[in-house]
């Protein structure tokens, strides 16, 4: 097996690109990747401020460390979630991969403590609201993103959805045709009515790629799923994918690919909106106005962050949750920048 | 397990209509979901004279007896495909059905032999043509179908797919956003061009279920799979769709309802219709004249059976392949019609 570009050892094999690649060429494939997705969809701008959700997991330190070596301004942003163990592991990578790789490149990780800022962890959050861990998590991770990015001046929201991630959505989605979200599910949000822009830059990446790329570049990450995740449907979406693709390789990528070029458009109409649920159904509604509690435009009174906090006998945030970002612009080559110590808020 | 009508022994159990039936009344159940769909979606009158495509398996038997036990005139068409052993064996199925439980009931079987009628077998056309099998036998059939209903002065086609092919076909055509295939899978395709009307009243039906109204009701049935389909994709499909709906019973027909629903029309523009192939898409841009050799409406001067036909080195049908059929009006009660024997056509 020999790489594509050198001819030296491979490391990896890619079927769907009928490639092998060694690790260097296989570091450069995935920053290619990265930079044609980023280019195909309008992603970012070389002066764009990027907030990168972290976890911890293979994905989000993959697409940081991909966005400081392509040059961005990206800092991370992490959010102690509450769920015992797994969230004080996953914390430590987080931690330790921005001493080790971030802070060197003028990069910096800001974190927020769910429990600490707002009384309650997902589990609690989870039974009290009587919503599936899943989608209480994702609610309030999607809320604080949001929050986080308007308050630190960040011009963008970048996570770590891969090809397996958006596949699976979408296989989902297609399942039970919630053409709402059809209409809806494309790498790049625009930003609007308050919400920032939300761009995923590793939709043409999958999650074996991601794993290959943080154990070729030396990135520790958590390698377990999050234990509150056990009968999550997309981790089934997900096998039956990987089984289509093992005899047809190439047909997740053309799933999702196809589906954003021929298909995505037919759902965009928002005819169905009063069907959907969340404050995206609500702006394309045009019916928000401000959370009386923390802001947040939302089309009820209290945003639903702000009812699940309250539910789960939390309390609002004091302050701010995300000090403003340095503006000073970056300097062209990349020494580290000034403020190179992770921030902790609070 | 108690039947969920009589609350007597239940001999299955349909995990997605959360219900148990005895042989009495699965059998009554798979007549309603019948009925129900040749309802929804208009398929059938009374007095249409239907002539229903056999092939000796398990879903073309069941749709044909669930037909006439309805009280449809319909006969069945058997086409003999030329593949070996499975279709020797096959046709004694299909003839076996006819003698024993469709003719007392005043319907008949209509044959069509390739070999005899057109000097080619499948396995020969496909490799002459260089097709994948599954696609020069679906060709064939469709052709010989069409040909049929309209010699015989048939008002319909009935075939007997069934929940899981369509799911399987549709799956198929998501995963590669086939949007002009996506605009015309539905369960009743209208008369036109030349075409006669197609319909699939097991839509709401599965595989499983027709293989159990066969075992209770006595009707003996091939079981293997057709020898040329091995490794067809949509067997894949199958299973993929399968594994689904063992976790979540009802996701395979909420696939299938909901697209129909919600998500066809946004496909039926047919502004994808270069796109496709095939005499259904000359037939979507108005192109089409009768083919010179056998007639049937296409867009070229040879249709493509006919160009199969000659690249397999056959000849065309001497004459008509079915004959008209007795147009005489049924009684309103079911006796056995005067014309009980089966045809063999030539």
């Amino acid at each position: 097996m020999k790489c594509r570009v050198c001819r030296g050892p491979a490391i990896i094999d890619l079927p769907r690109h009928n490639a092998n690649f060694c690790s260097e060429h296989f570091t450069k494939f995935c920053r290619d990747q990265v930079e044609k997705a980023i280019a195909d969809f309008d992603m970012l701008l070389p002066s764009d401020r990027v907030l990168v959700a972290v976890s911890g997991g293979k994905d989000s330190l993959a697409v940081w460390d991909l966005l400081l070596e392509l040059g961005y301004r990206a800092d991370g942003f992490y959010i102690g979630l509450g769920i015992g163990d797994y969230s004080d592991t996953s914390g430590g990578y987080a931690r330790r991969f921005a001493a080790e790789r971030a802070e060197p490149r003028g990069a910096r990780l800001i974190e927020v403590d769910l429990v600490d800022t707002y009384g309650y962890d997902v589990p609690t959050g989870a039974r009290a609201a009587r919503r599936n861990p899943c989608s209480a998590c994702g609610m309030s991770k999607r809320h604080l993103f949001d929050r986080a990015a308007i308050e630190g001046g960040y011009d963008v929201v970048v996570t770590g959805h891969n090809l397996d991630d958006e596949a699976a959505v979408l296989f989902g989605n297609v399942l039970h045709w919630q053409t709402e979200y059809l209409g809806r599910q494309r790498p790049v949000l625009s930003a609007k009515d308050g919400f920032p822009r939300k761009v995923k830059p590793l939709v043409r990446l999958t999650e074996r790629e991601m794993a290959a790329y943080c154990i070729v570049s030396g990135i520790d990450y958590l390698v377990d799923e999050c234990p509150m995740s056990a009968g999550n449907k997309h981790l089934g979406y997900k096998e039956a994918l990987n089984e289509i693709e093992v005899r047809s390789p190439g047909t997740k990528s053309d799933f999702y690919f196809s589906f954003l070029r021929h298909a995505a458009d037919r759902f965009a109409s928002g005819d169905e909106a009063d069907e959907a649920d969340g404050a995206a159904a609500d702006a394309a509604r045009g019916a928000l106005g401000p959370c009386v509690r923390c802001g947040s435009p939302t089309s009820t009174e209290l945003c639903a962050f702000c009812r699940l906090v309250e539910r789960a006998g939390g309390h609002p945030a004091t302050g701010p949750v995300v000090q403003p970002v340095d503006i000073t612009p970056r300097p062209s080559t990349t020494p580290p920048r000034p403020d190179t110590t992770g921030t902790r808020v609070p």
